[in-house]
């Protein structure tokens, strides 16, 4: 019996792109069917984990026979909304702005950067791969004659609050901020805080290795 | 009882660092004791996680009184080794090479950026804050001399292995990797690839709340 929530775990979204990523690889090889256990080998995942994750978004796998490869895909591409494309507004065209725009260009083209913004007058209508900078009072009617539905906040900590104020105010409900600082929303804007500090520090845990 | 087991998860160690910042926090309010429930709501976690999570590593609280606050913050720091200066390598001094550079410094005066490299004539005895970038031809001799012992990898994905086999050879056995490519490293080499992708892909689930 599937696990229905009616609220999905983050952890368990966080995971759908992997299976996704793995799946699309499986594909390619012209595999057909796959277990959880493969999966689980392969992902370095509990494949009990695998199968109540996918079970949350309904019947997927047959016991003892497995995951259709395509159906999967399939099914993970709409749960993800990976079907459509996805426009992203990018603010900030410092350092990491350049960085995540030159990045986001090997990226899958269902989902790209449309709008590249900051407020700093000099770099207003440069040229940054094939996004040119727009000034940041400009989001709001941006995000909606371009159809934007995610923010991407790379500005200083200082900043931020004001860019995120001003994404919410242009109707963005998703948004990724890379700046280190601790931000409001209101109810129904989903806010993720990308962490290098915490990555850093989960990592010295395999020092001990030595 | 507490559950040992001889491999701790990634996603544990992941949460470790969830929860020193969480403990912090709570020090700093001066509060001395908490318990998983509360540690559970504040950070949107399963209590009965938490406790599985800590008691991986002993016996760290007390059924009815919790965990007090200043111990388990010290012993939190004693797993990740954060209880020790860590020096970290960092190599390519492009967009983003300069924004972690930036943004690390802010961070905890326990883990550093002790050393940025690139392979660039141009770029070789630049200063990036309080960094001159060096040549990565002598990240070896760095490494030792600076004992560092984390290596950024910051570089295009076409140059990433070279950079990689060059951390492995300068004895680095913790690697966090921002380039898109898939890394061979030898046993022994704790590897983590970060992936802008796969967060962009795990947010667009929330669209569908629109």
């Amino acid at each position: 019996m599937p696990t229905r929530d009616p609220k999905i775990s983050p952890s368990v979204v966080r995971r759908l792109p992997i299976y996704l990523r793995h799946i699309q690889v499986l594909r390619g090889q012209g595999v057909e069917r796959v277990s959880s256990q493969e999966m689980g080998n392969n992902l370095d995942l509990n494949p009990a984990q695998i199968r109540k994750d996918l079970a949350s978004f309904g019947e997927f796998g047959k016991k003892g026979v497995g995951y259709e490869v395509s159906y999967l895909e399939r099914k993970l591409r709409q749960i993800l909304n990976l079907d459509r494309h996805i426009g992203v507004a990018l603010i900030g065209a410092g350092h990491l702005g350049i960085a995540l725009s030159n990045y986001a260009r090997f990226q899958s083209e269902r989902m790209t950067i449309d709008g590249l913004f900051d407020s700093d007058p000099q770099k207003i209508g440069a040229k940054i791969g094939h996004l040119t900078v727009e000034h940041v009072h400009d989001l709001e009617t941006a995000c909606q004659t371009r159809r934007m539905q995610i923010g991407i906040i790379a500005v200083p900590a200082i900043a931020a609050q004001g860019v995120c104020d001003a994404l919410v105010k242009a109707q963005i409900r998703v948004i990724l901020n890379f700046a280190p600082a601790s931000l409001r929303i209101p109810r129904g804007v989903h806010l993720r805080n990308t962490d290098f500090t915490t990555e850093l520090q989960s990592l010295a845990f395999y020092l001990a290795d030595d």
